[in-house]
């Protein structure tokens, strides 16, 4: 069996980023790191390059990425791991922005195919019957990445969001809590609201209590929006007391509203939101987060669509990489999930 | 003379951001804008599309886009600015990160080149002259976006760096300090050593005192980088009081180093930064920043590659774009500058 990035990566104990870098020669390596990278590339007999010399003969080299705003911190660093892969195996990328509109994802993904790419990353909020339609047709592999496909048709490749949701939920009912809120991104995302708000409601049954559904809060994914959703919250006598969000940029909101209304965190209210970016270590205090493993989502889809593109054999297209807690101060408890 | 999408964004007072959200049609607007925006286009007369058809005769449609690291906040905002006009002008792009290796400058620029795109928007730390010479040969044009070229050889978008700092350096002198610092990316980078740093030094010289070489300080340009450094000056006697920093991550690492050690700001340390990211907001004290027009930035090289790519007439193929200080709560004074 081939020797895969995985592998290399396990047994060194160092990201798929780290080794994706040192194949790659990005100089942001620590020395001693890259040396132990390379002793196990050598000893597992890992041999990217060679792969992509067997790629030679494929007929263009360029894939299609499409993404909902590549300008978004989580678009972003997904996009870095899709083409930092496709840099090892000699791929280039045609990027574009579909700005979530379901009419432009359907053109752009026509605009690919026409322009003969061998292959396409697709992320999107939600697949609707008109993309899933226009997916069927294409004559190329598509992958889908941190995209939910609730047909289970395509190749994907995600994390287990709900049962994230749902331990963290649980966590925080731990806690003490029974008045929790889950503040979320717009719910045309489909894992919003087939994924982490179905978590969070199965920490709830399972609690034995009802979740209120005033306090299931969709915003509109800015850091502004949830800074004021939270500051008319704070004037309710019942606002929640433990709060479930779906990403960084929300949790910051609501985490500043709560600072500057002269509460505390953990103390009057704790947090635990999804993703994990720069923003939730650059706070105080610092956010407890399930941790997305953004780099590797887009590094993975991009490994699965060479392997779809140069008819290798894939045992499972579809992919659920491991996540983790990243627990800080936002909770009162530090401990890991039992 | 041909109306541009700046007139538009300057008689609509909106940003060119909000303009090409609304010409293509792009949801995040809020109605009222969009109103503006578009009684604006059509009292100018405005025609991005009919000039889209116009270039209907070129023989592909693809440009490419070399940038350092696309997942930095920095990058993915200028490119965001660039994915929106190629949009509009119908341009597909190729994106490739070179990981300011400069030997891989060199060779996406051959490749790329050999990929017969139209035109290249080229980001990177300093051109060198390998790199110079390449560009020379190509046989289409190159713009520079938010990159220094010190031959002022090919065309290129920036602003005033050299200037906003002298000014930024300036204001914290007249705040009553003596003892400064400037916080850094790496040198390597033109723009800080060629233009903040001696804008820094500028205001220093004008003062009529001595900038104190220990207080430049050059990091890796990372958070955790700035943290350690300003953790370790903090244990020294003559600490500088002001710090000028060359961009929001490494000025969060500053604050938070300052505020982990129980001192205050802007009591007892005063920060400007640039950049101005969400990261900025979302801290606090919120910072007090340059802000860098990254979008536009991109925005603009795009529109000057598209005209040089079309041989239309361009009357200054240097340009500097206006800049603007964002006063928060980092320094004591928020009064604009004189």
């Amino acid at each position: 069996m081939a020797i895969t990035i995985y592998d290399v990566a396990e047994e060194a104990n160092v990201s798929m980023a780290t080794v994706s870098r040192v194949v790659n020669g990005n100089p942001n390596v620590k020395p001693e790191t890259r040396k132990k990278v390379l002793a196990v590339i050598e000893r597992l007999g890992y041999r990217p390059n060679a792969v992509a010399r067997g790629l030679a003969s494929k007929k263009t080299t360029t894939i299609g990425v499409i993404v909902p705003d590549a300008s978004k911190t989580f678009y972003a660093e997904l996009s870095r791991g899709i083409a930092d892969i496709a840099t090892m195996y000699e791929y280039n990328i045609i990027l574009s922005n579909s700005d979530k509109r379901q009419d432009r994802e359907v053109e752009l993904l026509e605009d690919h195919l026409g322009k003969q790419v061998d292959g396409i990353i697709f992320m999107s909020d939600s697949i609707t019957p008109q993309l899933r339609e226009e997916m069927r047709r294409a004559n190329v592999p598509i992958v889908l990445a941190g995209t939910l496909d609730a047909e289970k048709e395509f190749p994907t490749v995600n994390m287990e969001y709900e049962e994230a949701a749902y331990l963290a939920t649980k966590k925080l009912i731990e806690n003490g809590h029974s008045n929790l809120a889950f503040v979320s991104g717009p719910f045309t995302r489909d894992i919003n609201r087939l994924c982490k708000k179905v978590g969070f409601e199965k920490a709830h049954e399972e609690a034995g209590f009802a979740v209120n559904p005033e306090f299931i809060l969709e915003t509109d994914n800015t850091y502004d929006d949830a800074y004021n959703h939270w500051c008319e919250m704070l004037e309710r006598d019942n606002a929640p007391t433990a709060i479930l969000v779906s990403n960084d940029e929300l949790a910051v909101g609501i985490l500043n509203a709560i600072r500057d209304n002269k509460f505390s965190v953990p103390d009057d209210f704790e947090i635990i939101c999804f993703e994990h970016s720069l923003l939730a270590r650059a706070v105080r205090p610092q956010l407890t987060s399930v941790v997305i493993p953004l780099y590797d989502l887009g590094a993975v889809s991009m490994r699965l669509l060479t392997k779809l593109m140069n008819k290798e054999e894939v045992e499972e297209d579809k992919v659920m990489l491991p996540y983790r807690v990243e627990w800080r101060a936002s909770t009162k408890e530090k401990n890991p999930l039992a």
